[in-house]
């Protein structure tokens, strides 16, 4: 093949179709090709056919009220109320397809309605406008979001605190600056997660509470003329009431800002996560060996198994980020009410909504599945002079010395024992009576790994019976959240 | 001058001594100097001196506890109580210099601690460590920011309410997409802030409660041998309990995200409620006026009156979302327990304290203050024919039109308006009825702005009447907040 | 509808498949739900698809060079290289399917080859990994979109001088802090973005340029011990030169930064015009009226001509901002050399090539068919003293006033007139007298906007003639980035 | 002490002055109450006195050419370029102080300057605007602090370039996903990162390149009626030309976007070395002791020597970005020309420098510093079966087997020597020949990690032979750099 011809191929610049060939492989590249530019920076079909369960019930609660409201006659209620029923079960079973000339999945509901009921369609939108109805579908999507997250959080407490359960006596070494601090156990430290992921579940259930106002009634930007009953709809949709301004109804995306922000910080914990197991199952740690299934092979290097998914899991934290800078600056400066700039407020929430459940179940099988070398781990754990500060501590206890004072020694000690090479615990009774004469044979006891963390009872201490009541009441708290989310209005069976 | 002369001085560029002159008018840059390179980089005292008063506290109730569970004995828990009391005084007073060789707040409270009372001060760190203390402090400083931005949030949604009680039936254009689109009340819009300031505040008051768990007593990393009472530490700290996990204590940020989180989010209101006063303050909008002390003159142009508080109250949206992306890179991929990353929390959560606080007052003010031209506004309430839904919904109501056609015929009779440059209230009767027989005189009524709002009397509508209604609960929704606010452990006065 | 029948439809919540419901409308759930949970977060063929096109011009330009090193037989080498194009022709024609089990596009291209010509495709990878494999394809896309934005670019400036040209001597307002500060013409305004435009184009050609080197040749990521020519592959990629350093091959992601960071950049320019172009639509500005093809009508509001074209290339740098934090925070503190991390580079890229292409084209459109309000915009150039300015500078001119001094006055004379509700022109030249005692009619002739417009003859100022040259002048630079742009060794077509 | 009074002190509760307490140890806190909302919302000072060296610069400048043109009478211009040179040298020495009340640099320079000279002063201000003033200093200073960087940046890639040197050939494990993928040197590892700084001098230099072009005499936005000289003021200062547009002048804020980017992926850059760092030196790894100047303890445990330095390199990266985020926030969406929003542009600037320079410094140090343990990382190289791709890159080239199939067989001798708990070279011949018949003693050979560190010769590749030569390369590239920096205008010390 020739040189110029390779060339060619790969900057596509003879032609000066760049952008052509730069884009050619998306889906439906060539259908965009054909639209008119407005077509193609407005459509929204793209993303916001996600929302068409939503946008349905959003509607069939709509036409219900009218109905009651005596706004529309009960025989255009129950015709409008069998088609939806009938594009809905269309639209989830693939036989309707969605039109992106239609450019969103409101009009390509009320199209297919339209096909289907004829004119009596064209009364649904009565009392009612795009921005009202775009906001509460987008409420409900992101209400269930918030749920389906919490669920998924749920289940990667408990996968915590079962392995901390098995580990509460599995001696490690606390880590603090990557350095070997103090031995602590293993359960120990998977509950630190369970913590973390608890209070994310906290957050998004506190999200769902503070979402849950129905904008719909809404309309335009201003209300509407009709008899409209705000409550009814909300109710029949599950939110605990209207929203209080119809202006605001129309022009606020703090939910998706929440679900967002919410969402990075949970990132960022499962990010803290994915990088301890990295490190942990590198050759040189060896703490933990990840399930196969889970690690990936190399196209070059026949003998590795990479830590695949934590990375993945770590570098989504990114794009979570990513999505929440995203939405806070499209809000920025943006005047009330309804502007188009709004239109880009979902993909980000879809692609964090996403992004994050995958992780999620990502980290709830890694930490099933997780195999702990106790062996590694233990040794490790009395490194690095760990059970330096049970020493200095003892001084202050039995000695009566300031820590001040105890910390200086135990420094001076610990210098000793580097320079012959050895562990603390090593150093003769004598040695240690040259730099505090009270030091007795008790004292050497304390400093072994087993001692330190046997020693730490107070309450959120390591101390393996203190995890056993920790991972108890983790548990406990685990199921009192599980329990609060299951009573929110959306949940609730019975109305 | 010569121009040699001038080229150097501009860039410095002789002795190649360009940080020197880039950083040279920065406060401090002599000390700094003079510093070791790890003491320029490590040291906090430049922004942490900030937490002198809850780090004291802190000390305080930890000594406090020590003594009541004999782990010091009265005396020492006496001269230390006494010699904290007299720190902090000399702090507050200026009297005592923090120096940036003790590196940070705590280094140089203990050794003021250890001039005043000597060896006893040693007695101070036992069984806590620097981790625990700084996540203690941090905690209580953040709490106490929560509730400042609160009750300055509370005056904002104030100032907003009564602004709406006076503009309650003020006509104005509803925008959106900056459009004319519906007329509503310029106290409806402003009531819309309030709805947004009072989800923040939900925010903050939220974050104030997860936040409200006490590190102190994890030490290190691991908890203590010592047999300390950790509900005691919490309690006189008015922390509602104690934090459950040790190594969670240490490491978590999540408090620090979630008021950078609030913030950021409450930035994005203030930025649209700014952008609109500039827009609307500008010569072709004239709606408002701000209040003059609110406004800056030009340098060169001696007729300028420029929005400088609104522009840039809207700008430090910037920084508040920056420092919420500072510190979410920050915690990305960071290992527990404590690493030294963490001391990079405090600055953003600091700057954007200090910046919202700010820009709320300023925000404040300006609301209070500003000067409403109603006249022009009721004017551009009628404009681009923004009554042209009431008439649709008239023909939905009244001819039993589907919406779908309603809305087609009013279409067609905007473009024959502005066809003959007038607007639809202007078109005969008998043209209108050319277009749907049914039209009558009462058709046309709806056409005044006047009317239009008058009729959006669904719940959250523009209505006047509606609008008081709105303002009321609002003013009490705000009232029930404070409420909450005060009834928050760390307010409680006595327990 | 029973209201508990909305409800569960809503809230999908009796059986508990929120995710499922959340999710159920994405492309591809279905195969996703099969696979192994691995394959669901490791799959990248769901986007890297877009890279066949380069993956396939790598693996030819490698395979020609190993047959010319003698590394592989002659017959080898032709059976790839024509499976190979066979393979690009299938996919371009969408006769292939990509299958998502392979997992990316390196796995399916080398799939189907194997199907094509048998055992010696396992040949092709030889000297070569996937690492330095997908580091090349990534930079040749990177490359092609840098030319395809550029191109885009090109043409936008051009809109611009244009409409420059035949708006050299249009007055209107020139704002500072959206007030009116001295008169500019429109021609002048339309070249500040063509600066902005420009310097963006030099961003694109830098960071093509920086990031010519090929990576191909660095293997796994320590080099190879096979007897490959990295030049000879350069070359036919049309590369600069190969890279210098294995591990940073492979590792490296700069030239993906710079595309965010430059498209960040440029993002925030288009942002601002389309903020000036959505309040110089509005009703009360009418200084422009968008190309009625890329506004939208309403769902409600029948009259609403929406500028949501302007709108969402305002929102869309929202997304290209959050994807250059996406991969900020994706590559903080990544240990060397290749992560599965850097899998998340691609989409980031992708959307922010999309995205920005898309909005340069709409705002080419919207630049092009802008209607200009010439009576609107010249009357308002002289509101509010905008050519205050002008008699100050005529006092120190011609009185030999210090510029302090004269600001002053003039500042007094302004309030004057708006005590008086009338223009400074509108003062009597008595009066004026009265304030600075050598003010003559030649000084009340600075006073109109046409005068203060063709003073403005300083470098890069506003005067008609000014801008006439400052048109050509762009015209001219933007020729010469055309012309470097083609100069690029990517684009030579012999070598 | 009562636990309500420790209550109160923590909380401040009782008189409600949260935000006092909050803010009560802020440098300026007192004179800042004691101001106007706005001249606090408005002030500069406390940041733009690092502007006071340009601003003089930027003023002799210009009154320099007012002389020159004849604008300025010779006696004036005289008197302001000695009393500019006194305000300069008060200013530098600390005789001045900068007051808050003159809100900015420039008016405090003003001010000084019309105390020491009288009303000649006001001549100064003749032909500019503090528009195009503000934006000219703001250019001078983001230039010397780019050249700033940029020299830092040559003193790390020089530290690199030696220690690459001198560890040419010293063995080390090569990771991809912190697993041993191949063996490495050390010297090779430090040349990857060689070539990230050097591709961020380049950036660098380009921004400072872009940068180059003088706003001055653009006056408020619109050019001015004087006649003045831009080039000649352009030339005074260095700057390459002057700037083509005068709105884009006042109103462009690239060239410290175009800062704020370069830095942040130099910041990633440093992000990744730091986080290496901080890996290599875990008690786990041991391949490197940082210098213990940058190393630091700990307040509990006697023992610690942690690497803070380090883990604050990584940490700013944080701040870094942020900073990014902010400007281009404040960016989104703004009306041209200037807005008070722009004044928001200087801090994150100030920081991402003050940030960088530090961490640039930190690092030299580090790598200057860096002890290397070759024992321990020569050991690792050979771990988890690091030369299997050596030996199936044998098979391809000795027994002429495609590379899949080579791969594929590799693949099982890895397991069997997983299974027996050795490593591939402690398999015997035969057992090779059980998997691949033409397995001789050379092929057992190639499995040591010095064959294959020495077999990698390909171009960029880890022989040692190869680093010698890139270290070579690398530090001829990195002069040129020097060269090209020195040879830039603003550096040229005649003209």
């Amino acid at each position: 093949m020739e040189e110029k011809a390779i060339q060619e191929m790969t900057t596509g610049a003879t032609n000066g179709s760049g952008q052509e060939n730069a884009g050619r492989f998306r889906g439906g590249r060539y259908e965009q090709a054909a639209a008119s530019i407005l077509e193609r920076i407005n459509a929204s079909i793209g993303f916001d056919h996600r929302l068409a369960k939503q946008d349905i019930a959003g509607s069939v609660a709509h036409v219900t009220m009218l109905g009651r409201q005596g706004i529309l006659a009960d025989a255009d209620v129950e015709r409008i109320q069998g088609g939806l029923d009938q594009v809905l079960d269309e639209i989830i079973s693939g036989r309707t397809k969605l039109l992106p000339e239609l450019e969103d999945i409101h009009m390509n509901v009320e199209a297919r309605l339209s096909d289907l009921i004829g004119p009596s369609a064209g009364r649904l939108h009565t009392a009612r406008s795009r921005n009202d109805q775009v906001a509460t579908d987008f409420k409900l999507w992101t209400r269930e979001a918030s749920e389906t997250i919490d669920v998924a959080l749920s289940e990667l407490v408990l996968a915590l605190v079962d392995k901390a359960d098995r580990h509460a006596d599995t001696l490690m070494p606390g880590f603090t600056h990557l350095q070997c601090a103090q031995p602590v156990t293993f359960g120990h430290h998977c509950l630190a997660y369970a913590e973390m992921f608890m209070r994310d579940r906290d957050r998004y259930l506190q999200g769902a509470r503070r979402l849950n106002e129905c904008p719909l009634g809404a309309a335009a930007l201003a209300g509407t003329s009709f008899p409209i009953d705000r409550d009814m709809t909300a109710r029949l949709l599950g939110f605990d009431r209207p929203t209080a301004n119809s202006l605001d109804s129309v022009s606020d995306r703090d939910f998706a800002l929440d679900f967002l922000a919410t969402s990075a910080i949970a990132a960022s914990h499962l990010s803290r996560l994915a990088e301890e197991l990295v490190i942990w199952s590198s050759a040189q740690f060896r703490f933990v060996t990840m399930p196969e299934e889970l690690t990936a092979g190399s196209s070059i290097m026949p003998q590795k198994r990479n830590p695949d998914a934590a990375e993945l899991v770590r570098a989504k934290s990114g794009r979570i980020y990513g999505n929440l800078m995203t939405l806070l600056t499209v809000l920025k400066g943006l005047p009330l009410a309804y502007g188009k700039d709004l239109q880009e407020d979902k993909e980000p929430v879809f692609d964090s909504f996403d992004s994050l459940a995958l992780c999620i179940e990502v980290m709830t099988a890694l930490v099933r599945g997780l195999e702990v070398n106790s062996r590694v781990m233990k040794q490790a754990a009395g490194d690095q002079h760990s059970t330096a500060t049970d020493l200095a501590d003892w001084m202050v206890r039995t000695l009566d010395m300031p820590f001040r004072e105890a910390h200086g020694i135990v420094g001076q000690l610990v210098r000793l024992a580097d320079q012959r090479g050895c562990g603390l615990a090593d150093l003769s009774l004598d040695t240690l009576r040259d730099f505090a004469a009270g030091i007795n044979e008790e004292a050497q006891a304390v400093l072994t790994a087993q001692y330190s963390v046997e020693s730490r009872k107070s309450m959120g201490g390591t101390a393996p019976a203190q995890v056993q009541v920790a991972a108890n009441s983790a548990r406990q708290r685990n199921a009192a959240l599980d329990e609060s989310a299951r009573a929110r209005p959306s949940n609730m069976e019975n109305r």
